[in-house]
């Protein structure tokens, strides 16, 4: 239940999985005077899988029908496109469209989360999808699942992405530690419930040369020029006994705060986006199927950045929040509810949010 | 044939089906001086359902990629996509985006029709999809299937919408009543050709409170404010050795004509749409294969209301036609044509079409 | 591997199979002075095919997700969308939406290529797909597969066209003689590597009459009228040893070269597309995974045409590149790349284009 049907030859040279995945998701906001209300199908997911040739030779298809789901003037709905070969357990390599291996918060699918969304620092600062080629472990010489490393290389663009640039690439490294072995720290809450204590701590860093979009490989297209981006990330999981903690700090700039281009003596500036922020989110099973959890998430923007991040920082900079979720099969079939108390600059009115959600993965 | 694949888990917990529907249509149109035609694959749907951790607990997903199944400005093809409870006879559980349960004309799925295409009493009048909550049961107290019943609470305006609103809900109940007991009342005509007397008598209202869009949950959105709507259908479906006779009548109101805005000075005039219809469509089974069928479809407008609705009803208020279905596999592969004589006040010029279509399940 | 997952019931009378296919490209394109390149996940099809009621009656269905594959202003992503009958050999019947049966180039599916893209002859003058009926045969009068025709009836304004118009339909007759038996004809290269030598000689001619896109059944909508082309193509396919020869000679003249329409005292004035062009390609397969390859393109227009036509041909009318592709399994797992040099009339600059892809069938 919750992982689809696969079909597998007999020889293991081949299998095919398909997968569905449905989020239906209500919202309340009181801000002010107003209360605004939104109920939709937020997503629905289609997932082909499996193995070809080989089984070292794997591929993943994720086609996302959303309506938020599509870019700005795409029809396209892939999400993930990509082709692994696990031959050799140092140097897995992958190619095509996928998570940029950055931080820990964002490349956490999202069916596997223990609130109904993401942060606002990961939101904003994280590096999303790309098409590239990543080179990975996630056990690094074999010590027991002590290292992992990412290393990836793509266009720096983002997702279906359809124009020739003379655009520079998106470079990233990432580095795991987990001093106690291995973790399912690819999904938040610990629903394993395990009784020895778990830990992974990772950096990354990132250099996207002359992109086109404001948040490096997402947001609105430049057209007065390309910026570079310096990224950098770092972030850590805990688990023990149902108990989850989850941390990060994030950190981007770009090289210049505007970017300018005379056209025909008019002139067109477009300001680059940077800023930083960090987050901590715990939670804690209190059986194996109710967890009750608490998220605090911060976002700075940095000088002289893009007046709407600035704007957005002073008026929902500062998110305080808690949840209870029932898992009544895991990720795969859970309910969630959370609340937020979203603030910012003194003086500014707050936000009040209340939000419930369910996750149904066939 | 017809049904899809399914795999099922051996305990019965667990099922996924996957199942894709195919319809070809041309349309020939004859209008004073003019004759248009068009060809064109209509819909494709990608149907995925099942069950998961429990026989009760069931899941539909209904993807539609056709042309004119995107509403303007999304990419989503997401028509249903809900999920069921049906451990309690007299009191099933859906949650998500599907028909709202309101007229039996609408609520019967595409595939089962028995003309090409929807009456246009019911294409102006029905609640088409929403998200929200409906509690039903088909055999209320288990009396032999005699009353079934349906409340349906949700957001009123409509499928796939993305934007937060201070909008009210739409609240719908429906009551129908089957003296002999059950029948096939979710699709049209008389397959079963079965030697007893079958009938199923329906009534509903809703209430669409303040509501962005023109025809309810359908329609343009309205930029100068939103509207309430009452709705009221009665509807009978009788069917008896080979003969079907559907019926069905359709009222809704606005609580204001006009809605109005002034925005600096200048003033937003929009039209609500009120107006009331009825048809009566036969249909007759000559041998197991072949049917012949008749309609007689009629809208009205009610007083001041939308210019554009008045004018559909001054030129094609009134739609008398016949048509012939070939059945190779009941509803799930067939070839339907039919031809309607389309008129409205005395003094304009009438239309003729004809339309030949197959729709075919696989 | 490669032909995805089919299900058959035990009595032949029904199968359902699914397929998704992959498609990640590099383009780097140096012109003048700037350097510009291109990655990304250029499409993902998903299949269904099977058949239904009779081992005769089959349906196949492909949609198409890549940002490319749309049609401006339409979501669809339907590509194929048809039923076929095959009861009589000499007398095959298909409905629906499909490749129109005209030039080989363009009917061999996109998958079984062996450059990575088709040549600019046959993009600029192919007719894509339609929906309409073809009647067709591979092996007429079961001389060995010696000849096989196809006659298509069809809208002629291409697909997901929805649109009434008073336009005429496309007639297409394609006539194929295959001396020495039968081959596989409808993909590129010779995986076979038969010590035996195999040809096919194609012919074909299409009257599209009152069509409204610019190149007949694709290109933009034309807004002042409508023009009738005429198509002529001819075509050869040589097999030996792994060694392959494809070429194809393609003409389309319209009965005007501008379309005039004057409303208001404005006048409308639109260009109409005629041109041919012509391609010779070869491959050799060194071993059983790896081929070489070369291609010579030329495209030319016709007297005063649109001058989109004219200056294309002027800077790309002629393409000469060769490539190499090592197919790990046939055409359903494998890596090309390709160069072409691009140039067109003396004096202009020419373009230099390197591709590298990976197609891959699951």
């Amino acid at each position: 239940p919750g992982k689809g049907v696969v079909v597998k030859a007999a020889d293991g040279r081949y299998s095919f999985g398909i997968r569905a995945r449905l989020q239906l998701r209500s919202t309340y906001v009181h801000f002010g005077d107003s209360d605004t209300s939104e109920t939709q199908v937020r997503t629905i997911r289609l997932n082909v899988a499996g193995n070809v040739l080989s089984p070292d030779i794997k591929y993943t298809i994720q086609l996302a029908f959303g309506g938020n789901d599509f870019d700005t003037g795409s029809s396209s709905p892939i999400f993930d496109a990509y082709v692994d070969y696990t031959r050799f357990r140092d140097l897995n390599i992958r190619v095509g469209q996928f998570f940029v291996p950055f931080d820990r918060a964002r490349t956490i699918r999202e069916f596997a989360l223990q609130f109904v969304d993401r942060q606002i620092a990961v939101r904003e600062l994280n590096l999303d999808r790309d098409v590239g080629v990543m080179i990975s472990s996630s056990n690094l010489f074999g010590l027991s699942d002590l290292l992992s490393y990412q290393f990836f290389l793509g266009g720096g663009d983002g997702r279906n992405r359809f124009t020739a640039y003379s655009a520079g690439p998106l470079t990233v490294l990432r580095l795991t530690v987990r001093p106690f072995g291995a973790l399912d720290d690819d999904q938040e809450s610990d629903l394993t419930r395990a009784d020895k204590p778990r830990l992974a701590v990772g950096v990354a860093g990132a250099y996207n040369y002359r992109t086109s979009r404001a948040q490096s490989t997402i947001g609105t297209a430049f057209t007065a020029g390309t910026a570079n981006y310096t990224h950098l990330a770092a972030d850590a999981v805990f688990k023990y006994r149902g108990f989850s903690l989850l941390a990060e700090g994030l950190w981007r700039k770009a090289n210049t705060d505007v970017l300018e281009r005379t056209v025909n003596g008019t002139v067109t500036r477009e300001p680059t986006r940077s800023g930083h922020g960090y987050f901590v989110q715990a939670g804690y099973l209190v059986n194996s199927e109710l967890e009750v959890t608490a998220r605090w998430d911060k976002l700075f923007s940095r000088g002289p950045t893009d007046p709407a991040l600035v704007q957005l920082v002073r008026t929902q900079g500062k998110q305080l929040g808690g949840g209870l979720n029932l898992y009544l099969n895991g990720h795969a079939f859970k309910v969630q509810g959370d609340y937020f108390y979203i603030f910012g600059s003194s003086g500014v009115e707050p936000r009040h949010q209340a939000r419930l959600q369910l996750d149904a993965s066939f």
